[in-house]
């Protein structure tokens, strides 16, 4: 099942941002693993922000919000969750069964 | 390089719902062949909604104007484009190199 | 799997509304219906304006979409779905349990 | 006489997290006691986010006011309540009455 | 119990505003006689707009509803009900006691 | 002459609370005395939030003014004025007259 | 006592233009009018849109609201009124003292 | 050349308010100073705000721009201009001509 | 003087294509006009819209409020007008002093 | 590939702003260099805010995301990027072939 996330991080001045740095570094390593096991689908930058567009495929919606409190960063982040379905313009599993 | 369009058809009242699902299929068939070029990456539907959240992958900001106003809904359509970039965390370079 | 379904319905003047009425009828059968297989779980109206709150048991995003889309009323609806999961704070499986 | 309180948990950087989790903690146990009485209906947390949607059933507007201030997290909650009313296709009644 | 109820009027152009005027002087008769019954305690107009500010003292939100929904004009309404509660600094109840 | 005020209530984390309910207590007594002269008609509380929805009876703008910014929690408030005039429908200005 | 109204007008597609024409240049003749009695006190074109923003010195809100509905063109209104006061740096009453 | 500026003053809660209240006397001193030199037309409070409408007649939009940032509390300033002309049913020339 | 303008075209389903077609067309004609004497300095499409941000460099506000409302298609547009002054980091004069 | 990013500088109180005078002229020495390559076309301050509307010309979103995340100051931007094209109506590709 499908659902993209909409993650903005929000560091607020003051911040020890070595510590957030690490963070970065461990959330990164964290979604390259997800992606690896397919429940990560894909995640692109939205230019100019430190936000990111996710596209989740899970069991459920409650993996997805463990994977997402589960990530590092998640203190810091505003999350937008969208219901996504397939549509009938699209060819993805048609591709995949190939 | 990567564009997120929001896209949301709004047909009011009154119109020639006939028309409307001709259209419709038009750009089913539209889209299955722009995806089949690599021009349309994605295409998921919005829960609830008449709606969908659609990757484009394309060579110019004008190329995607272009697609999206030769869409045969275009005229009921609100359009939001979002500008993506590569996410540090994602794998798809790396997936399509193997 | 859960999901938060706000329904408003915004009828434009000049519409034919013994049509309405006859849709509507029609929508509270199904609705219903709905409730007994135990997919639509809750519906409240809201307060002051011709608008819902929904709760949904279904097994997928797609199942959710098809139903919405399917009432009578749909074409004149605006809705937002919310993903829903299980609060800590929650009994309602213990409850069911027993 | 059903309300739905949309309730934001928002705890500022630099809190002390400790006391945080107590006071969730806390919580939990409040609201498990006020859904056996009948007073909390339903509680379903929103995924991606600190907040739930909650259902009362309460005898008039200053008990709900009463129970949502006593939360021991209300000093870090940003609350929208909503006044809900039986809506003509709920069976629920229906099902009480059996 | 207090409700606030926001309502706007929108009458669409193209309207007949014979039909409106009788509506709106029906409305005005059932107004001034839910005030003498004390289930309508406040109305107030809001300068420059086809709005007013109103205070209901209902016994549940289901007689809120009807009322609103019974309105002449309430097809042409936009409601928007806020539930109220007693504040400590209020002398109302005092004043009444005397 | 009638204006309604939208009072929210916004103390930041970390603020003395002792010092905030010194003041609250004071603005209470205040509040009281204003509604004795007949200058602050109404205050009630809106359920789940710290905001009260008051109506005041001044002789001008700057009374209006000055009567906000002397209680003792302007400082964490913020106000939303509406400016207020007899409805057609209202039936206070008969029934004062009795 | 002072009140900023702005005021945008909005003529839905269709209109017969000569009828808005004629109620424009009546509103033009009742604004001169009103401003030589003092009642409104300015009148300014925002840039690049059929609006205005206004102050008005009256003597009481019925006044100001009174003056708005009586407008030719209210009808294709939408008015939003701002309380002023009196500002502590304004210099307005010390050169009308001269 | 007028332009309006809607001018809000935000002082987060720990600022020393000697040095505010010492900035906003030495603003009030500027601010008349300016409106003696007819660049600063009007300012109005905002009833309920520390907030002000202001009108400026300046040379260009630099010019406004320098007035504004060297206020001493732009620093806490948010800052809203709109371009204004000459609204056909204004007489203000006609007045000065005189 | 520079200002921003973003301007949207929004022509409602039944207007006659033709027609607007007609007026787009006399619109493109003088708005090259327009850059060639040197008053409209930019136009961009919006990716995705009908809609364009455009940059004028004219005498005055009422020069732009003209310019604006002389386009043939200003009554089925919206526009936001942003006052625009010169950057510090700007080296267009500079330039255009080689 | 032209892009449009709005970019606003939000400082919080308590900011060392000789730090941020430091960063500020860093960045317009950068920005200054990033025009004279073509990079960088325009750059406007918005009157009465610390904030402007720039304009780049870039080989893609990531080029653009990287230029706009190496400003000394991004860490205090909110930037917002509008993708642009080539307006119909645009001289400026004609101008630039003389």
């Amino acid at each position: 099942m499908l659902f993209q996330a909409k993650i903005t991080v929000r560091v607020p001045p003051g911040t020890d941002m070595e510590k957030i740095k690490a963070l970065s570094a461990e959330e990164i390593e964290l979604a390259k693993g997800l992606q690896r096991t397919g429940k990560w689908l894909h995640i692109w930058r939205i230019a100019g922000k430190w936000a990111n567009i996710s596209v989740f495929d899970v069991d459920s919606v409650d993996e997805l919000h463990n994977i997402l409190t589960s990530l590092p960063l998640y203190p810091y982040m505003e999350v937008e969750v969208t219901a996504l379905c397939r549509h009938p313009a699209s060819i993805e599993g048609e591709t995949a069964a190939l």
